[in-house]
């Protein structure tokens, strides 16, 4: 897990405001749910290997001492070992908005349209780029099987990503429908186990997932079969008209995209650039698993944009604007003549700040060389300096750090040179 | 702990952004850590009743079954169930902040001004506005022993209540070595004893602290005269002179003021409004936090602001702004005549975003009058009705909700009627 230092906050907040405003802009309300979920909520939506990178709580005072002493005469150790956690942290955002949805229908809107960036964690072995703790952009719209639907988050992940400044993306979409057709055609009796094996096909290739499926028992043929009409020609009614509305030369029918999760049920949807393996994001129609948390079957779709992965793409193409990749403390930062001078050097601040500048003020009355040597440490383009002449004068000495031209004159004069500058 | 749904996420975001906007005026700079910290990092930094309180996380896999199996062979019991857990949630943002302070010393500014708003999670016993996870929103500034640091964080954190609309509260301030003198002056050995039972004076009074000092082991003379010079009149240089910087009639120096945590070494101050027990925010200097994590002793002080509590309070008092507090989905819905209109519909709704308007686009060519019922459910404030006579005009039917008057026209007209609106 990772500390974010200023720069990397900034840069994860210019990309996340992007995501806000245009997510926004199509009706998606903002949720939040708690990063702890009861274990029961969590356990069995991800299957067995989902358990597994699930973190557990484990339970406090006495319910635990309860669950110890039950434990130690136990025979059944992991049974036991499961008694000793009642919660467990977030995996992921969808199974928490299901339990919401479910719990909370009626005061939901019908068509509940909501956005939720939050952090999710797994307890995956760490491994280059990827974090056991990570942010999810999730977008889902419950509560209608309209094709206006997918339309809708499709055109929405694209807005986000063309405001990005992303313009060699693709938007891939299938259809659970016409891939359970071809296994069952090609003569596959358990779907799921192909439909794994086949998200592996940007990694592995084709050979690498015939390999995947005879390793599961599929025999030749048949696995041959499935893949040449996986990556064939095909076309299919729903995703026609999802392609129409989208209205979009980016998005483009890929019958050999799986999705791994079991959950979904219509229009699948997965999000790449040509230069990363893996997507950017994707997502698909789950009309079953709110059903799981309620007595109402309720239909859904959504998308997950993935954030850290597309700050990788942007930091290495230099897709940050300057301000947000240069990033700095202050617009100007304030020196302490001595410690008489310092209720006017904070005065002086307060004004800078009521021309909704950014100002530091150097906390002591150091030489003043020192003070603009730090100064130019942290990168502040501007420093005023106030010694007793300016002070008797009232006005104030403006350094440019960059060209070290320096200005004298009344804080008036000086606000628009700082202001202009950035 | 608590699910947020849009119009609380609205209202925390609103808060958040104000204080977030005059904490970077100040030049302190966003820092992010994770949820989750080794268990070690935390122990024994909050006493006793806060190690109860720390959430602690499961390990897992393999070292999870080689604790469990030295466990059951082992007689101490709570030894054995601390090994049970390698990492614990975040208990509070100080601790973590200290923790970065200490590895990253180099990557940081010698001056390190730094917030953080974050959620942090404590296993408390729920109770009536008291939560399991909820919202810190720290400030510190590191590397300075000088009195511009607790000058800028109460300048600052006043400013941030000015802004939310709060007018009536109190910056109260007093300083440890003060407490420390009362202490010793009125014959008390356990100076931390007495500082806790005293920062229950707003709770319990005078009395009731009397009597938690007398509970331990503090006889009555002792209490007594300790009592009486922390509720009479007192000065103390350093905080006459952080009054003078801070030149603001709402900071006011209060003996009694305890503050419960031990770390303390010098200002602390906490900030209170008249109608609720308990403080808005509270904080202090805290020189030899960091020193706990590291080789290097370095000065720092810092601030918290109760999120919890100001939204609680700004809700009593209707302060929200309206377009906050009755927040909505989006600034105008489309209709859907039928399946052929569709992309008309979209295509509008794309106009609409185009001139930065919210917009919900309703997802099945159901009956017009349903979609006009659910938009007034939505509480969005207008409609754009588009049939095949407005399509074929180049034109939309635009309805006011709340005047059920209708203009007819084409975009170019109608975009000012409901942006004007906002």
């Amino acid at each position: 897990m990772r500390d974010f230092l200023p720069v990397d906050v900034r840069k994860r907040e210019y990309v996340i405001g992007i995501i806000k405003q245009v997510y926004e802009s199509y009706g998606y309300e903002p949720l939040e749910t708690p990063a702890v979920e009861n274990i029961e909520t969590l356990m069995g939506k991800y299957g067995e290997e989902g358990n597994q990178l699930v973190f557990k709580i484990l339970k406090r005072g006495e319910k635990l001492a309860q669950s110890a002493s039950f434990s130690s005469s136990e025979r059944d150790e992991s049974r036991s070992l499961n008694d000793l956690a009642d919660l467990a942290l977030r995996y992921d955002l969808t199974v928490p908005l299901a339990r919401v949805v479910a719990d909370r229908r009626n005061e939901l809107p019908k068509f509940f349209k909501r956005y939720q960036i939050q952090p999710v964690w797994r307890a995956d072995r760490p491994a280059r780029g990827r974090f056991r703790e990570f942010y999810q952009c999730d977008v889902d719209a419950i509560g209608s099987s309209s094709v206006i639907v997918e339309a809708e988050i499709i055109t929405a992940a694209s807005d986000i990503l063309d405001r990005l400044g992303f313009d060699d993306f693709v938007v891939r979409i299938n259809h659970r429908q016409l891939l359970s057709q071809m296994a069952s055609d090609a003569g596959i009796s358990n779907e799921n186990e192909a439909f794994v094996a086949l998200d592996k096909l940007d990694k592995i290739g084709v050979e690498g997932v015939k390999n995947d499926l005879l390793s599961r028992g599929i025999d030749g043929a048949t696995a041959g079969k499935f893949l040449s009409s996986v990556t064939g020609d095909v076309t299919f009614p729903e995703l026609n008209r999802v392609i129409a509305l989208c209205n979009s030369p980016r998005v483009k029918i890929d019958p050999s995209l799986a999705r791994g999760l079991s959950y979904y049920t219509g229009t699948i949807m997965e999000i790449n650039v040509p230069d990363i393996a893996g997507s950017l994001g994707g997502g698909g129609r789950y009309d079953g698993l709110i059903g799981m948390f309620g007595k109402e079957q309720i239909p859904a779709c959504g998308f997950s944009l993935g954030l850290e992965r597309i700050l990788v793409v942007m930091d290495e193409r230099g897709m940050f604007p300057p301000e947000i990749a240069e990033s700095r403390a202050a617009d100007v930062m304030v020196t302490i003549w001595n410690d008489e001078t310092i209720p006017d050097s904070l005065r002086l601040a307060d004004d800078l700040r009521k021309q909704n500048l950014r100002v530091l003020v150097y906390p002591e009355a150091d030489k003043l060389g020192k003070q603009v040597k730090y100064a130019d440490s942290t990168g502040v383009p501007f420093v005023c300096l106030l010694g007793p002449d300016e002070i008797e004068n009232g006005v104030a000495k403006l350094k440019n750090m960059r060209t070290g031209e320096e200005t004298t004159g009344p804080a008036v004069e000086i606000f628009p040179v700082i202001a202009r500058s950035r």
